[in-house]
């Protein structure tokens, strides 16, 4: 069963009000904001990565979730698989330098044995107050599509964890995220959508126009790409294409009125209009898209 | 790392005020009770068992919890890695089965890839409302211990689930446990402490004992066998010592002032003194304490 398919079924099935018909990244519940995220080792890291960046990644990825509701920290629970001694060990600084980074209490948790050998999976749940911002599905026709950052980082630091060396700012990019919390805040209340880029900007930026029934171009020779990306890889169209189809930015994606300023530091990389898809363009001429426009895999 | 390692090094980070020092079952927050199970393939559940029950155990052993706390069912997270077609359809049936069967609504969650071969890791989170127990560690020097229902069936089951023919009836507590959602509603205003038992009536006992600063006394000669248990293993003491470190129970287990009759159907099967541990009788005569409590990797 897909993904897609199985959150089919899951519709079928009696819904709380606060789901929001399964349709958003974050569910409501008495006046709070929830996400969950669950990350498995082999397919959402890698073995090889140092067990505290994985818990650092744990908590950004959902904390990530709330910044784009605009949303305040509560906390978070953990669901976590005992392994080695230091596994558990390295794993519990790197998840305690989180929670301090991101003023983010634990609220809870479970701990569970695993079968010798088997991956490990693990979830946060993650909590939020006071969400100021809107659905994913509110960008209007002539809204302008905004990203914060830079992107493609992450997705140049994941070739450089598996093999080639490259810049340590683009490595601790994937490693050590950090969840646009402040800039959600301020943006919540004056965006018409929002939500984080974790799939990889061209796919978000599709779902937020299929979820708000339009059309969005975005022009490659407009999207952010720090120095670092480019002293490492060049400027060429393969490198904009490649970054613009990477994951785990977790940079916020926003639709703003035409002509409206965003108060935080973003880049204008595109705009939304009446009909359906996403067209790109390079430096204004058209582009093809590529097969894949992103992570498909995950929620 | 053992669990009580790992959590103690949890307790050292920052904690949210409704964690309550993570000492208890079910958490706090914004008025709502919270608590988290993960089910893994090959320790807590068999890669044999129907997938469908594997759905209804996860839910049921949520809700489980939130009956402890006398709280009314608000809804359910869950986090979902797939796999076949076929396990998934029947995972989803045995899912919807149980959310009407508890008028529990789906509020979100994840669903994730696994790498081939992978034992399938499951976690839900419930939300309760309205909790009216107190905490575990409400015990009182005097109080009787009172258990709903009967212990052991679903010890009994999950043999029968691994090899030798028995009782449908005794599979079926260990496949679909029953969360004694009403009773714990009903318990939650008058008792002085309230769990569920998950992992063993003796070894959940001596921990409400601890967590209130007691010692307590069980009668094996007093524990509530079913009939289809007795009828299939016997009355024997090594029948009533292997229902009393049995798991998966899932009925209530709570204090109550000497003398007063609880409000629902309940056996009293021991009670609480001064001081610390617990001890163990038959028919009023001393029994050495077993090597092993009850399942000790569950939180």
């Amino acid at each position: 069963m897909t993904e897609a398919e199985f959150i089919a079924a899951l519709r079928a099935l009696p819904l709380h009000p606060g789901a929001r018909g399964l349709e958003d990244d974050a569910a409501v519940i008495a006046g709070l904001v929830v996400t969950t995220d669950t990350l498995v080792e082999g397919v959402h890291f890698l073995a090889s990565d140092p067990p505290g960046d994985v818990a650092w990644k744990l908590v950004a990825t959902n904390l990530s979730d709330l910044a784009a509701k605009g949303a305040r920290v509560e906390g978070v629970l953990l669901n976590y698989p005992l392994s080695s001694d230091a596994w558990d060990a390295a794993f519990l600084e790197g998840f305690g330098d989180a929670l301090r980074e991101f003023a983010c209490p634990l609220i809870g948790g479970d701990t569970v044995s695993m079968p010798a050998g088997a991956p490990r999976v693990l979830t946060v749940t993650a909590f939020g107050a006071d969400a100021s911002a809107p659905l994913r599905s509110g960008a209007q026709a002539g809204d302008a599509l905004w990203v914060t950052g830079t992107i493609g980082d992450a997705g140049a630091g994941l070739a450089i964890a598996q093999g080639p060396d490259g810049p340590a700012e683009l490595l601790d990019r994937y490693r050590r995220p950090q969840p646009r919390l402040g800039e959600g805040r301020t943006l919540g209340p004056v965006v018409h959508a929002m939500m984080d880029v974790s799939d990889g900007l061209l796919i978000d930026a599709e779902r937020m126009a299929a979820a708000s029934g339009l059309s969005v171009t975005i022009d490659l020779g407009i999207v952010p790409l720090s120095p670092a990306l480019i002293g490492w890889r060049g400027y060429d169209r393969e490198t904009r294409l490649a970054a613009a189809i990477a994951g785990d930015d977790y940079e916020l994606l926003f639709a703003l009125p035409d002509g409206e300023t965003p108060p935080v530091p973003a880049t204008r990389v595109g705009a939304f209009a009446p009909g359906s898809g996403l067209s790109l363009t390079d430096r204004g001429g058209p582009v093809p898209l590529p097969a894949s426009l992103g992570y498909e895999h995950r929620v």
